[in-house]
């Protein structure tokens, strides 16, 4: 095993967000189920985006987001994923090397435009989300650079991704460059109903070639098909792999074969949007692990990294999280 | 060791709840602090209880709410604590034999009365206590019925007997009554503060005598001298020993040695009055050991007891827990 370059490499969906303040009644007349996440096509997000006077235009995407808060900590990020070649990649591009982050998968200039998610925040600080998924599902082999993915400590893999075969094959060829390179392998189950569509592999998957796990409360119940949580938690720890699970408002649990920690989260945490609160956790967890720090340090930067991200609207944050950690890194 | 004719036999301080209904006016008037509990004189208790005109007169006590809830689930429970030969001696003894559990403490017939807690629910639902400990902290070693200790599966002693030496001396010789029949010790911290005065000799007592811990965040954070709950949890897995730690709305966390169980709280409890969570938890989940049923379902059937009895008024069940339980036991 050489030396790495990278902290951690992130696999996934490169999504562009676009905000914009909206009341219920743009809602209602756009027929958008309020709180909730909705796949939509290229023509229905023009139309969005057309409605729309006033929207803020940055770059998403959970594992994208993960990877922002490595470079917040100051760690060295990686990111591979598809855009098009428009304006929108342009800026995912754009916005995600600002931060320090290093990404070069070409942008395609065939296909589908960039992936994007009109994200519509209400006075009432809820968030309705509609994705509409364009060149980042058309990610294929081709984009997978192995020699960064043998140069970063961990890779980091969505769940998302099983939704496509060429999306899986992408994730193969990932995961065995840095099999073959002697990294971690990092999944992160992304939903409850992508686990319930893809248990079976995923449980699979955990067993072979993955390192560490993170779920939250829904996602790991549901891979263990239980609605007890120790259920899930005791199937978790006779897997042997690394879990990092996510408990809201409970804070979070490590294991590791005999290793437990029980993580408070950090208290007195004024809610505004939990959007990007797995991704954080994961952030400041990563970091932790790629740099030796110990489970329950890199558990307590998790649950620092989502209690930042909570307290403001946006999926990714907006104070340094090395500033933030001091004391703790 | 022969067979057990008790499932636990509790050791603790006899006190009589006097239970009434009073206005801020009234506390404000008697210099009471709100939500507190505050130790008080014999004198003191006698005018309190002459200026309340309603009251409602139980049996309680922490480790004798506990052998109540024993019943309440359908098993045999013993109790040892010292009361006055006084009406509310009387009324502490009828009333706990009443519910099936084997209590007889010879009343004492010289020093000072039963003891009493005079409890003021206020209009918002918080109480207040004054607790005049009287005969309780009398009892001393000629109480401890050593034959009825050898004859329970797990003896269950209060923390808060280490405030006397005299006390203590009772503890002692049950302790070792319990370990000669070979049965398990279970010790509550029973409050963060008797926690404080004690650490040294709890932290040896449970390396050496006791099996099995209960406590709450506040009474194991303060044991181990962190503030930070995993450095706790850490603390009592090294020891090897049974822990049950009760975090409310978070749930419960059971380890001992390898096995970590992480119960949740029952959910969708409206919360009347926490009073008595902690001995309805220990009720349930010594339940469960002394019935072979595993940690997790012990656990289980501790938050189970809490919930009852944090969902009205008075530190012991108004529903038969045994009832509650079906399914589990």
């Amino acid at each position: 095993m050489t030396t790495a370059r990278f902290d951690v490499i992130g696999l996934g969906n490169a999504i562009v967000d676009v905000i914009a303040r909206a009341d219920d009644g743009f809602l209602a007349q756009h027929g958008i189920a309020k709180g909730g996440m909705t796949l939509i096509d290229a023509h229905r997000a023009k139309v969005l985006e057309d409605a729309l006077a006033d929207t803020t235009i940055v770059p998403g995407g959970s594992a994208a987001n993960t990877i922002a808060g490595i470079a917040s900590l100051g760690g060295e990020g990686a990111f591979i994923g598809r855009v098009h070649a428009d304006w929108l990649g342009e800026g995912f591009a754009a916005g995600t090397q600002k931060i320090g982050v290093h990404y070069d998968t070409p942008a395609a200039t065939e296909g589908a435009p960039t992936a994007r998610s009109v994200i519509l925040v209400t006075p009432d600080g809820q968030r309705s989300m509609n994705t509409y998924l364009g060149a980042s599902v058309e990610m294929d082999e081709g984009d997978i650079d192995a020699a960064a993915i043998g140069a970063a400590k961990i890779l980091y893999v969505e769940g998302y991704l099983w939704d496509t075969d060429r999306l899986k094959g992408a994730v193969r060829k990932a995961v065995a460059a840095a099999k073959a390179a002697g990294r971690l392998v990092a999944l992160t189950l992304s939903d409850a109903f992508c686990v319930g569509r893809f248990r079976a592999e995923f449980i699979e998957l955990i067993e072979t070639d993955i390192d560490i796990v993170f779920a939250n409360e829904a996602e790991i119940t549901s891979l263990y098909e239980t609605e007890i949580f120790d259920e899930a938690f005791q199937n978790a720890r006779a897997t042997g792999k690394l879990f990092a699970i996510t408990r809201s408002e409970k804070g979070a649990v490590i294991c590791q074969g005999a290793a437990v920690h029980l993580i408070d989260a950090i208290p007195g945490v004024t809610v505004v949007d939990t959007t990007g609160a797995g991704d954080q956790f994961a952030a400041g967890f990563l970091y932790g692990v790629a740099h030796g720090l110990g489970l329950a340090v890199s558990g307590r930067l998790g649950v620092l990294a989502a209690g930042e991200v909570i307290s403001h609207i946006g999926p990714r944050p907006i104070v340094s999280l090395k500033d933030l950690a001091a004391g703790l890194i």
